[in-house]
């Protein structure tokens, strides 16, 4: 669907990064936003719904960072490694409180289990630039 | 990538809108916002970045646009139509714009050509959401 | 607090709007994304949370488009009139709904009072502009 | 201009921050997100833009992460304090380099200057909270 990979490569500036690993990450954050963002819409809509307020919360929560991670790491040119590296370690932590909430909620609801696919894949993508 | 179309199908809500079109619109948003993004990045590390301000100020208003879209979008419960009507219309305007710009770069820089595509096929897919 | 008014003063660019006016409904737009961000978060904290499903949705779409708006009406270079009005008309529409949703709760819930004050000052300072 | 320090009084729940200490990072980080948003249009406006490339690219980092912590901080009910403090010092990096990048062109672009002044009085309202 994105066009990520490409306008990685297209770009005059890099970052140091594993540019594959980059524009993983990058598609991780969109799906774990959309996601994320679709849960607490769908979260609210339950019958449940006071049952549902932290998952919401922290749908809420990894949605903003997650679209904020995606902008910030698609930018190459005065690329700053420390302001990057805080950015992704709180977007992991983000994606794994989200994570844990949405797959106590599994089980119940199918949107939860989708979310907490990709607020994982999400996590894992941080981790691997961090790591990288 | 995204499980977008999952999360619609699992919500308990819905908005009216074609399933397939809202989920292929939401995508489109996506990506647009992230070449948008991208776009302005490789057009600032350009050496004609001088040449080129018009479409990074382009490219920046339209990621905004559809990010915000993108996530109006994905809400289903207490739909409105005013509303999201109206800023499919501004999303439409600012993908059209942008579009336009980076087409007129897109012989010299590989990532205008990508991003107009990108642009355009998020253009037709809010007009589609309009139109059905 | 913001310095929203001498950032435009200290541009090197402008876009025809009155400069007074596009400082107020800049500031107006961040106030009200603010509020609605903190009102959807406050009613998702009411016992009554599934009588508010309503309001914290179009709070949530409220923040998001004037969240946008703040941000492409901040810069001067490349203004594209089109896509400001555009946008404008949704950001107007957006607190428009909102504020009419908060309303009914007011008297129940003082943010939701406080919130459909600040989407009412934001609907007005977006129609100031569009009139302008 | 805000009503922020209203909108946390009002709300059922509460994050176990000093809510006046709250209310300021709140406010700083709009202001904040508004000054870099509007500091890297300016200096794409100036003749001297290729020199600004880092100066550009740090506004529109430190604005994204700014956004996304207004937003984050704005909400208290299911609140988590590991990806808060995880946010709070992505957006102090953000904002310490961002204002060192700006601050570097305060004699020679007033904008910088107010910015680099927003920036700072944003990366001290995190670490204060982030002492708290």
């Amino acid at each position: 669907m994105t066009v990520t990979a490409d306008m990685l490569r297209t770009s005059p500036a890099e970052t140091g990064f594993d540019e594959a690993a980059l524009a993983r990450c990058i598609d991780a954050c969109l799906a774990c936003a959309q996601a994320c963002t679709a849960c607490a819409d769908a979260c609210l809509g339950e019958e449940s719904v006071a049952e549902l307020r932290s998952c919401i919360t922290s749908n809420l929560a990894c949605a903003d960072v997650c679209t904020a991670t995606a902008a910030v790491l698609s930018r190459q040119v005065g690329y700053n490694a420390e302001v990057t590296r805080a950015l992704l370690t709180a977007c992991a932590a983000a994606c794994r409180h989200c994570g844990e909430e949405c797959a106590q909620h599994a089980d119940m609801h199918d949107h939860c289990g989708l979310c907490a696919d990709a607020c994982r894949a999400c996590e894992q993508a941080c981790a691997a630039l961090l790591a990288g």
